[in-house]
């Protein structure tokens, strides 16, 4: 099994941050792709227009977060990272194929605002995505292929900030069927409870 | 709070570089895309479709020129960074969702040049971006993030050259229910303005 | 002949796994292109879409894998350069190119499922990308652009491992023909196999 | 006036790169949309479709060697390179915007093979961004960016080498009108005699 030290390989070693960072750059910028406006041929004014599509605008500035949120943690969790071995980079793959996927569930979501399947498919695309995100960490501490290996209360706080997005995401896919629309509250809970773990992370360090 | 520094952490102090750097060039090719040209089943001749397109290709040559600057910009504020922190990582986000806004608010204003709301659309796309870029230099200030302090006639010429396409731009969205299409004419000043602030820069340096 | 070595010449050497990089990135975004569900206006319920859909659900998770093994392929394979010439540079660009070419056969192949020629023509690409990468191998162990030279039995498992994808890959596009969907099993295939020589290959090492 | 050295600024000096990058990686990857096929529902067989689609599959093989090509230039350009100043960077800009008008103008020439207009445009977009690479080159050299001064004879050659794609790009452009899609062996005809010149400044060195 070939291992990449970030010093002494770095070119392979920041290859998989490489990768990772094109498909967010795509990701996000693909989220634009669903506010198309009706063309001026359609006889909507450009005012009317905007105004219609107010409730994209919102699905898109929440996408962009929710992007952004598991680019911060893929950040954080790989700035942990001494080594990457190939299983860590075969993990990235499924990882990038679920980044790739959020545009396409988040215009699923914009088309069909009033079916809750469409926030239940959002949020197991998102929960998903966090499994993975949680198993490549599991793979480097098991592997030791982080910088100084996680332990007791530490060890602990990471795996909370590391689980509470994937018990979220898959608990809000089936609360959707009941809450509809108001699934997007949960979500956006993640931010304040995650702000606050990574405050008691600090204490800790 | 995490914090990245271009010596001892270049791989994730880097990155930050990396994921803009995606994000503009994917903006920077998306601009093409509404240059679309009418095909050839539609009976017209490349000869009068290129005419007809002139000032598309004109919109597209003053947002690659936007783009540029923001990137330019961009480029520049960084390299005055001596650590990255979670929290200008956080900025990131946002100014990216608006630099991948660009495209779209171009397209917008092809698709309807004589409505001066869409033209106050770009200039407020613009203007929030320019915001965001202020942002981050003005947190890695605070947050002692530079390589070295601004302060004197250089902080002040910093906070005229970031504040400077702020001002315009918003001001342009107002003034373009006026003056209409002659909003692009005050867009296009912030260049030969930035420079002459530029050559004070470097005589104050 | 300019030579770049990764010690001496590192951003050169870099921007070919960089070039490399941002066109995987993009192909394993194109990917999903393919998944476009019918709209609401169709009055096809999201559940309903989402079942019809399962089969391009699969065909995306398989070519994520596909391009996600290429980019593995490509990783280890430049890992053991220790430097780029010009010529592998060059190679580098039709590898692109084919690798570019993947959404593309598999929106072909999810359009036409039932048609043997469009998996004997995605086969024929991933064979050819795979050709490529062989080839590239190749030059830099005849111009001494390799780490530490290739011999024995380690080169013998090498040539085995380059050659595998290159056997199954051609070998599939005429079974196409006689077996069918079932083709796919045999480009799966690929990854067991190869998982045999890759630790075969760590005894040797 | 800032000014970057690969050593010193090894993130602000790489970025340029990075950026350029990007911009050829997607310009690659757009390549392609133009070679979608006639859908299953269209009644056409598959094997139909792709005879069919011949010559878009050439122009596609075509303009993915051009873009490499102008890659090749680029990367051996930028190697030359000790410094860049914030000249540079903005030459980059209209370089790159250009390099993202390829995959538009290879989309004219592959719906209008048959107005030679389609294969002049083709040429200028191509003649510019060979304007703006020796332009790149020119300030270089200029403004002692270079690791070591081009002089005598080699400078000699350089100017050949980039002097060579300008004018039989904008030659051929004209010449379009008289010779139709004979102007494309006049492209090709850049490859041998590059390698040509290429050889020479190998024995100069």
């Amino acid at each position: 099994m070939k291992i990449y030290d970030r010093n002494t390989d770095p070119v392979e070693f920041g290859r998989v941050m490489a990768l990772t960072d094109g498909v967010f750059a795509i990701a996000l910028t693909l989220l634009v792709l669903d506010l198309a406006l009706p063309a001026q041929a359609s006889g909507v004014s450009l005012g009317e227009a905007l105004v219609g599509a107010a409730p994209r605008f919102w699905a898109f500035a929440i996408s962009v977060a929710v992007v952004g949120t598991h680019y911060l943690t893929h950040h954080e969790n790989l700035s942990m990272l001494q080594k990457v071995d190939i299983g860590l980079i075969g993990l990235t793959i499924p990882y990038l194929g679920l980044i790739a996927l959020i545009p396409f569930a988040q215009s699923v979501m914009a088309d069909r605002p009033e079916e809750p399947l469409s926030l239940a498919f959002y949020a197991i695309v998102l929960g998903c995505t966090s499994v993975i995100a949680a198993l490549m960490l599991l793979r480097a501490h098991r592997h030791g292929l982080l910088r100084e290996p996680l332990k007791g209360r530490k060890a602990q706080l990471e795996v909370m900030r590391n689980g509470l997005p994937i018990v979220v995401f898959f608990t809000s896919a089936g609360l959707a069927f009941l809450i509809g629309e108001w699934t997007v509250v949960l979500w956006v809970s993640i931010w304040p409870l995650d702000g606050i773990l990574s405050r008691l992370q600090k204490r800790v360090a």
